[in-house]
């Protein structure tokens, strides 16, 4: 049974059914562990949705956790990691702790037998990329990263649908924009740049994931990259601004921006965008707000193609189906939710894409006029 | 006297007065030389609005100057283009010829003591670049481009004010997106990487001009770009897609994508966008079509800053003053409209672009899958 959307002028869109469990209560059991990212919310609430049962929390941070568990009263606090990686009912440890010490977390779940679910970026250095992979490998365990721009976005999945079906024909170009908005009360490790990685490993690692994904390549190289620091003086390894160009192995080609300059008065976090460039039309994704609407909307998707133009919001039409995915892949042990080649490889080119950035600083950052 | 221009929530703008012809009849007299592109009805229109007489029209192809008389029919064929340079009344010769001419007309114009006014792009080698240059210097006379995208556009017009009254605050990032429909009825030089120079150097123009402009930068290097024929086989020398990234002198970092894809499904010839990043807030021009409007909407500026997101419609609202100024900037011999170094600047770019995109194009003009 389908639901058919349908845009102003009248184009209707057959879609799947929305995602519904993919299993029974308690057959599939996860911990959260490593709180610092919000992100952890997000990954949390998308796994129980698809049918996971949440057990346990664990992070050094007392309040981090106190706050989890009362957004999640079903949540048992840990009294240390340990107690987590020794629980054999558990069958995946869910982390968003400082990017920096995801990936010696995710070494301990792995040896642990357990499968690792990791907000982006999933890690920070060619090191502990080699060291994940290796250890992906001898354990069979998998190491699946919450690429939440494109995994937890139904604006994604409706535009991922109609690049499916050949709406646009080939994808030959994307772009992606991230805005982000600072805040006022970020934690002393967002501002370090060996705890991030920097603003291309970190927010760039959405961008470089989807590249991937929505132009259908395996591999790709960066072909330039910059960072700056525009206005943050106060913060002098803080990148409040990256952006990036990428030619896929198939050749399509990509760009993105991310920066830290959303604007007070947006009304959300800010302004994502992704457009797609086909041979046949284009699409383009207004995931977080759309300020071309006077209500408040997420999952704007824009669609031109040779019939006419078409708009479409995609909240509650389409879902997430990842999480479903990801849930059966580690019961089933198959990779129909993410590839852990495709995982690995948006981490290796958002490293790729910083180190270019950090060589080029000379040119690329530039300070204030 | 203003006209208050206010956005559906409220946000008034005390806009200037729309422009108004500079001369009286008769003062400044041009006539119009090489007619290969349709800019020339706009740039014709230009200066027409602004005052200026137009008096004679010279194409070797007899059916483009018949097509032009219709459309002006106050103008006077030529019998040849001498006829025109030896007119002391002629104060300018404006130029769509095939870009591959637009320098060696440029130079014949300015020996003649005449101001040159071309299409962009207004050459297409370095070596013409040097030419031109030379001659400017040397005779004193001007070679202004029509960078329509910008000069004649009212969505440009409302942006350049906003960012001058400090609405995004410091402008640290543009992007711009300039795709075009190839529609079925082209002459063989549009095929001709020879006449047209290139993707980079034809349509990137207005690109590479808008940077500058936007970014209140004098100088700016090519940090990389591309070029590829990803679907017209038939033309292989072709480019129907390039895109560049630059770095202003000032540090303001820039983007720009160019294409034929256009699909048969948009209202207009093609979607360009504009987009400036400022520490304040940003701004969006849609300028030829705004897909998000249920109505036929051109020059859309969409403006974020601390206080809300605001919309506006730009078209009959403020004008395009560059006419206007080229106007009296040729009868004062002033800079007003466009410095000539700004409108080499831009072209040198668009050469450095293309030049760049030719050697990488292993790498980044990419076959069929």
């Amino acid at each position: 049974m389908t639901t058919p959307l349908v845009s102003p002028e009248g184009r209707a869109l057959d879609l799947p059914p929305r995602p519904t469990p993919v299993i029974r209560p308690g057959e599939f059991r996860f911990a959260a562990a490593g709180l610092a990212h919000g992100h952890i919310y997000g990954m949390t609430r998308g796994l129980l949705e698809a049918g996971a049962t949440l057990t346990a929390v664990w992070d050094e941070d007392p309040a981090l956790v106190a706050g989890f568990c009362r957004a999640f009263p079903q949540v048992r606090p840990a009294r240390c990691l340990d107690e987590l990686l020794d629980d054999p009912a558990l069958a995946l440890v869910a982390s968003a702790a400082v990017p920096a010490d995801r990936c010696g977390l995710g070494l301990r779940v792995m040896e642990a037998g357990k499968d690792y679910f990791v907000d982006k970026a999933p890690l920070t250095s060619l090191d502990q990329l080699a060291a994940a992979r290796t250890a992906a490998a001898r354990t069979g365990r998998k190491y699946m990263v919450y690429y939440s721009e494109r995994l937890h976005s139904e604006a994604a999945t409706l535009a991922d649908w109609l690049v499916g079906r050949g709406a646009i024909g080939r994808v030959i170009h994307m772009e992606g924009f991230g805005p982000h908005r600072l805040g006022a009360a970020r934690p002393g490790w967002f501002y370090s740049k060996a705890r991030t990685g920097g603003i291309l490993c970190d927010i760039g690692s959405h961008q470089l994931e989807q590249f991937l994904h929505f132009t259908g390549a395996e591999r790709a190289c960066i072909t330039s990259a910059r960072r700056a620091n525009y206005a943050h003086p106060d913060h002098p390894e803080f990148e409040d601004f990256g952006d990036c160009t990428a030619t896929a192995a198939n050749g399509a080609t990509g760009y993105f921006r991310v920066d830290w300059f959303t604007p007070a008065g947006l009304r959300n976090w800010g302004d994502g965008r992704t457009f797609l460039l086909g041979t046949e039309g284009y699409i383009e994704m207004r995931k977080y707000i759309d300020i071309t609407a006077p209500e408040m909307v997420e999952n704007t998707v824009l669609w031109v193609d040779g019939e006419g133009e078409h708009r479409f919001n995609a909240t509650g039409q389409v879902g997430c189906p990842f999480f479903g995915r990801l849930i059966r892949d580690c019961l089933d042990r198959t990779e129909t939710a993410m590839t852990q080649a495709h995982a690995f490889a948006a981490a290796e080119l958002c490293l790729q894409a910083q180190a270019i950035a950090d060589r080029s600083a000379a040119q690329a950052a530039p300070g204030r006029p």
